[in-house]
């Protein structure tokens, strides 16, 4: 009578073909997907029992390891088994899920990658968010980073890979700064994104967010459809830092939170420092269609 | 009467306080070290019982986590003797040890890396070459791929981590034309450095090696001092392709294989297409020394 799958209430993870729960899951010391960051991957949200762009984040996903060159060991219909069984087994009703491709090992002593047996794992957790809810209500309050983002001449950053040191040293600044995030520059310096989430401005009615050097981010792409059905404008753009000081309203956008209102940037209040009503509008929405079902996958048993 | 150590043979691993056969060894799949590449590395070589350049290496390992802002649980006497320990349960005579720190876990549900308690972690394996014993005959040929490693006003290349996917799509594009292994270049063009080595070419009898955007590598200052012992003009240089492709002699250099010959690249053959006069007599030269214990700190109980 005891419930089997209680140890999974805080998280699962499915490692060599086998379910654990999340306090023990490990990956091999010698995995390049560790010692040389080869791994790409996708993160998927679940909100009340339902996927949501179960099929664009598995598309995207084979995408980013197609190109890597790696060999994944389950079809499409397997990965949505695994994700689907990942959620089931924890009873989260919103969760947070990633799946990953690495590398995997090669044979000691050999430096040839090609020998490598590619690996996928995944795991998932209870929903988190980028900014928790006294910050949602209030606005975040980013700091623009000198610290430059890959840019993408170098790496393609439309693949969802771990090349995040820039980030976690872009944090680290931020925080010394007493700001709650960080968003990183390109060579140009132009804005680009921070870790997890896009940006957007609002500058007279219009949506504005950085054209190049990020990720295609999920939740961007929705931000965009949203607009469309609220009959805002919207365009990707170069953004100075100057343009987000300047901006009516300025969020961020993830899998991690949807969308969430900026306070301030560096220095400068954006707007009166209040979460502005274009944000609003496209957070409610945002909910109000996930929760309604809109483009959401069920997850099996729930 | 068993030789508790045996297991050890293949390779050993130091995590979380333990000793681990290397087959055995795994790390938490939610260590930023790997969802982040939040991690920074050392490695050492061990020729004939004799580490190369300890000192050097710890000191160097101690830059790299203090520039990321990491703590790391073991003093400097602390990680020569799990350094030491690591090589004599192995009893490899040559070895090649790692030293990594990583960012560590954060409790799930939080976005704040300050909360992350740090790990150090160590492996050891049998001594490995870039370049195995005919193409070190031989000489290497190498592809210089317009793959742009990231430069230095982007990440701090004297931190030796892992963002290396550049270097495996390189190794990948360069096993596709046929050569052994990659050089990558800076945003201007120059060559920079390969998977886990640097490069020189001769000319005219001077040594020249990338001045910038490139790891400080331990080998690379030996080469340098080996230089000046053989009173051998050297210098820090701008390097485009061409300047390797017309080079007389061409040679890489790594803690994993020392210093090796070139015999290609791209399409342009080296001198004859032999290893040249000025390769090997470093090449000697730094085994020589190696062997006579030049800054040399022996295992103990070897």
């Amino acid at each position: 009578m005891t419930d089997p799958d209680h140890a999974f209430r805080a998280g699962i993870a499915f490692i060599d073909g086998e379910y654990v729960p999340i306090a023990d899951a490990r990956i091999p010391l010698l995995d390049l997907g560790f010692l040389r960051s080869d791994a790409c991957l996708d993160t998927i949200s679940v909100w009340k029992g339902l996927f949501f762009r179960l099929d664009d984040h598995l598309a995207r996903f084979e995408l980013s390891y197609a190109r890597l060159r790696m060999t994944c060991p389950y079809s499409r219909d397997q990965l949505q088994t695994i994700a689907m069984e990942c959620v089931r087994r924890t009873g989260l009703r919103d969760a947070y899920l990633q799946l990953i491709m690495t590398r995997g090992r090669i044979p000691i002593g050999s430096r040839d990658i090609r020998l490598a047996q590619n690996r996928f794992q995944a795991f998932c957790i209870p929903y988190f968010w980028i900014a928790n809810a006294d910050l949602r209500a209030r606005g975040l309050a980013l700091h623009v980073s000198a610290i430059r983002r890959v840019p993408a001449k170098l790496d393609d950053p439309t693949i969802k890979y771990y090349h995040w040191l820039d980030f976690e040293m872009g944090l680290l600044e931020a925080h010394d700064r007493g700001a709650d995030s960080v968003l990183l520059t390109d060579l140009d310096g132009s804005v680009t994104e921070g870790p997890g989430f896009n940006v957007f401005a609002v500058r007279e009615g219009e949506l504005l967010t950085p054209e190049s050097g990020v990720l295609d981010g999920m939740t961007r792409t929705t931000v965009l459809e949203l607009a469309r059905e609220l009959n805002l404008r919207a365009r990707l753009a170069r953004l100075a830092p100057a343009n987000l000081h300047g901006a009516g309203e300025v969020f961020i956008c993830s899998t991690a939170g949807g969308i969430m209102p900026v306070r301030k940037v560096d220095a400068a209040t954006i707007g009166d420092g209040a979460p502005g009503p274009t944000t609003r509008r496209l957070e409610q929405l945002y909910w109000r269609k996930r929760e309604s079902r809109w483009l959401g996958t069920p997850i099996d048993g729930h």
